[in-house]
C-alpha cells in the first residue's frame, strides 16, 4: 500500500483513542438528553434498499447518495436516518402503542464537496415522535434540543432555534401563487432552503427557470422570496388566507414554548424551510447565534412520508442532529471537555520470575472492577511511572524479588507518593482506596 | 414501496426498542471488560479503500467483500476490524507509544449465504495489542474474553478456548513438505481452517489439487491433516522440528494462564488455524463446549500485517468477538437479561389547561436527570396508569383543574399507591425519593 493510503477515505476520519473519548463524551449527552425525555433507542442497518432514499424533488441528499448494484440488489448507505425509522414503524404499525418516541445514534453517508462541518461519514442523533398530530411533539423536541445544548456547557444565548410552518406558506401558496399547481410545493421549498447559501436572485432565477418543476412569473418568484422576509409571527399569521390553521398551531407552539421557559431562545423566520422535501408542517434549525457555522440540527413535521412510502399515514415529527457542527461551535466557544484516559492502576512485574504474582494483582484488582494495566514486557521502571503518572493512573503496583519472596506487592499512590504493602494471597486494599 | 420492502435486506436487523436493550447491554459488557483490560477505544470509517482488504490466499472473507467503484474510487464496506486498525496504527507509528491495546465495537459486512449466527450485517468487539512480542499479548487477551464470558452470566463450563500456534505447524511444514514453496503456507492454513466445515477428506482433495497454490502430494496432504489431530501440548512440542521456538513459546503462554487462573479453560487443539491468511503465531478461538454453535470468538498473533501493508513490521496480537453467535448461546443457555424500558416518571395533563403546569413539572423532574414521558394527548387515564405500570414507571403525576388551581400536582407513587401533593413553583419532592 502506498503512503497515501494510510489515511481514510477523503471525509471519513479515523478515531483515536483522545478523538473516541470525545465522541462518547457527546453521544453520552445525545443519550442523556433523549433518557430525560423518555425516547427508547432504536438501530436499522447502515445498508438500505436504494428506493428507501429515492424521491422526485431535486434534493441535494438524493443527488449525494453512496448507491451501488451489487448481487443483483441497489443498495445505498443510507444518508439520512427517517426513512428507516418510517420503514420500521410502518413494518410494525399495528403492533405499537402510539405515540411513540425513538432516537438513534447512527452514521450518515453523503457524497459531496468538503467544507467546515462538513463530513462524508457523519454520525447523527435523531429524536423522533410518531402518532401525535398536535405541537406538543415539536414542542418537546425543541425542549430536547435546547436541554442538549445546555447539557454540554454552551451558554444560554450561544444557540437559537428558528421556527417556521411550512403549512403557513403552503396555505398561502395554494390560495395564490401555486393554485393550479399544487405539486410544485415540494420542489418549491428545495430550491427555498437554499437562500441563506445563493443569495435571493438565485433562488429567483430557480424558481422561474422554464425547464425546471417549479415554473413562476418573475413577480410571483419575487413574492415568494418577499414572503421569506418576514420576522414577525404576528405578520406572518395575519398574511395567511383565512381559514388557514398553520397561524394558530403556531401560537399555540409559542404558548408551549413558554411553559418550557424557552420562548426566548426561539425566534420565528419565514425563511426557513428545510431541504427536505417531505416536511409538511412546522420546521425548525437550530444555529449558533454568532452566524459563523452551518445550523447545528434541524427538523420539523413530516405527516405524510408513511404515505409516501406506500403505507397508512401517521402523523410525525422528528430531528436530526450532528456530530460536526457541535464539535466546531464547542471548540469555538471553548467548551471542549478535558477528557482524561480512564486508567486506575498500573501492575508493573520487575522480571518474568514476578509476572505470575503480578498477573494475580491484576486479576483482583479487574475483579473489583478497576481499569488496571498490566505492563507486559519489562521496560524501565522510570518510565512505567512517567507513563502512570501522563495516564492519570492512581496506583502503580510494584512486584519485585523482594516483595514476591514475601507474597505481597507494593502500592505505590502516585498522587502521594505513599507506599503500602499488600499480601497477594489475601488481596485487601487498604483505607478502602486502592 | 411494496409490503416486500418494509424489511431491512437480507441478512441485515432492525432494532426495535428491546432488541436495542439487549445490545446496549452486551456492548456495555465488551466496554466494561475491555476497560478492566485498560484498552483504550478506538474507531474508523465503515468504508475504507478497497484495497486495504484485499489480499492473495482465497480468504472467504475477501470473496464476500462487499465493494464498489463510486465517483471514480474503488471503495469496500469493512468485512473485518483489523486492517482498518492497523492502517491507523502504521499512520501514526512514529507517535505512539508502544505497546498500545486498543479496542473497537463496530460494524462489519459480509456478503455470505444466511444461516444460524450469521448475518450479513454484524456487530464485533475487536481487542488489539501492537508491540508486544511475546504470548504475554495471547495471555491478557484470553483472559478478557474469559472475562467476558464471566461478566454475562454464562457457566464457568459453558464456554472454552481451544488454541494452537500457526508457528508450530509452519516450523514443521518448512523443514519438510513446504521446504522448497514457503508461499503456500498461508494459503495452506485457509484451506485447513475449513476441516472442520467440510471434513478431512475435502481437505486433502484441496490441498493436493493441480490447479491450486498448494499442490501436495496425496501422502504429502495426509500427513498434514494427521498433523492437525494431535491434542495434546507436549505431543505437538514434540512433533516440532528442533530449534522450533513455538513449542517453547506454547509451554510459557500455559504458564501465564495458569496465573490468570484459566488454564483448565483453554485446551490445545492442533487443527485450529483459523481462515484468515495473516495470522502467524499463537491462534484461537471460543466455542461453546455442547459444539451447537460456530464459534464465538477467534484471534491470535499477526506479526507481519503491517508489513504486508507497506510498512515496518510490528508485533500484533487480536482477537474479535462478535454479536451474534454468543446471542444464540445466552439464549441457549437460558442467560438472556431482563431487560426492562427505562421510565422513572409520567406527567399526565387531564386537559389542554392543565399542559402548561404539566411542561413544568416535567421540565423539574427531567432537571433531577429522571426518565420523564409527558404525556402528549388526553388519552383515558386508565389507559395512562396501565402503560406508566407495564413501562415500570415509579411516579404518574396527575395534573387536574383541581391541582393546577392551588399550584400542585399530584404524584401517584405506583408500586404502593401512596398520594402526595407537591407545590409546583417550589418543587421539592416529599422523602427524597421521586
Amino acid at each position: 500500500m502506498s503512503k497515501q493510503n494510510l489515511k481514510p477515505p477523503r471525509g471519513t476520519r479515523d478515531l483515536y483513542p483522545e478523538d473516541h473519548r470525545f465522541r462518547e463524551w457527546l453521544f453520552g449527552h445525545f443519550r442523556d438528553t433523549a433518557h430525560k425525555f423518555a425516547f427508547e433507542e432504536v438501530d436499522a442497518p447502515i445498508v438500505e434498499h436504494a428506493e428507501l432514499f429515492m424521491r422526485k424533488a431535486g434534493e441535494e441528499i438524493v443527488d449525494q447518495l453512496y448507491h451501488f448494484e451489487i448481487h443483483d440488489r441497489h443498495l445505498a448507505l443510507r444518508p439520512e436516518m427517517t426513512p428507516s425509522i418510517a420503514r420500521m414503524v410502518m413494518a410494525r404499525a399495528g403492533g405499537l402503542r402510539f405515540p411513540i418516541r425513538w432516537f438513534t445514534v447512527s452514521q450518515n453517508w453523503r457524497y459531496e464537496r468538503m467544507s467546515r462541518g462538513r463530513k462524508r461519514e457523519h454520525f447523527q442523533w435523531n429524536m423522533d415522535i410518531y402518532g401525535e398530530p398536535t405541537v406538543a411533539a415539536e414542542a418537546e423536541l425543541i425542549a430536547a434540543i435546547l436541554t442538549m445544548i445546555d447539557a454540554v456547557g454552551l451558554a444560554r444565548g450561544d444557540v437559537k432555534v428558528r421556527l417556521n410552518s411550512r403549512s403557513l406558506l403552503e396555505d398561502s401558496l395554494r390560495a395564490g401563487i401555486l393554485k393550479q399547481r399544487p405539486e410544485a410545493f415540494e420542489p418549491l421549498c428545495v430550491v427555498i432552503d437554499k437562500i441563506e447559501k445563493i443569495g435571493p436572485d438565485k433562488v429567483v432565477d430557480m424558481l422561474v427557470d422554464p425547464t425546471g418543476e417549479i415554473r413562476l412569473e418573475a413577480t410571483e418568484a419575487r413574492d415568494v422570496v418577499q414572503m421569506l422576509s418576514l420576522s414577525s409571527l404576528d405578520d406572518a399569521v395575519n398574511a395567511a388566507p383565512k381559514g388557514s390553521d398553520a397561524g394558530a398551531e403556531l401560537q399555540r407552539l409559542w404558548r408551549l414554548l413558554e411553559a418550557y421557559g424557552i420562548e426566548d431562545r426561539v425566534v420565528f423566520d419565514a425563511s426557513v424551510v428545510r431541504g427536505l422535501a417531505y416536511y409538511t408542517g412546522v420546521v425548525f434549525e437550530a444555529f449558533d447565534t454568532r452566524g459563523d457555522l452551518r445550523s447545528i440540527c434541524g427538523g420539523g413535521r413530516y405527516d405524510r412520508l408513511t404515505e409516501t412510502l406506500g403505507g397508512q399515514s401517521i402523523p410525525a415529527a422528528g430531528f436530526g442532529f450532528g456530530d460536526v457542527v457541535i464539535g466546531e461551535l464547542l471548540s469555538d466557544m471553548n467548551c471542549l471537555p478535558d477528557l482524561k484516559r480512564r486508567l486506575d492502576d498500573v501492575v508493573y512485574a520487575f522480571s518474568e520470575d514476578e509476572r505470575g504474582s503480578a498477573i494475580e494483582v491484576a486479576n483482583h484488582l479487574r475483579g473489583l472492577g478497576r481499569s488496571v494495566e498490566l505492563i507486559l514486557g519489562t521496560p524501565k521502571l522510570k518510565r512505567v511511572i512517567a507513563d502512570a503518572d501522563r495516564d492519570g493512573a492512581s496506583s502503580l503496583w510494584l512486584l519485585g524479588p523482594h516483595e514476591v519472596s514475601r507474597g505481597v506487592a507494593k502500592q505505590r499512590v502516585l498522587e502521594s507518593g505513599v507506599e503500602n504493602e499488600v499480601e497477594i494471597a489475601n488481596f485487601a486494599v487498604p483505607n478502602g482506596t486502592p
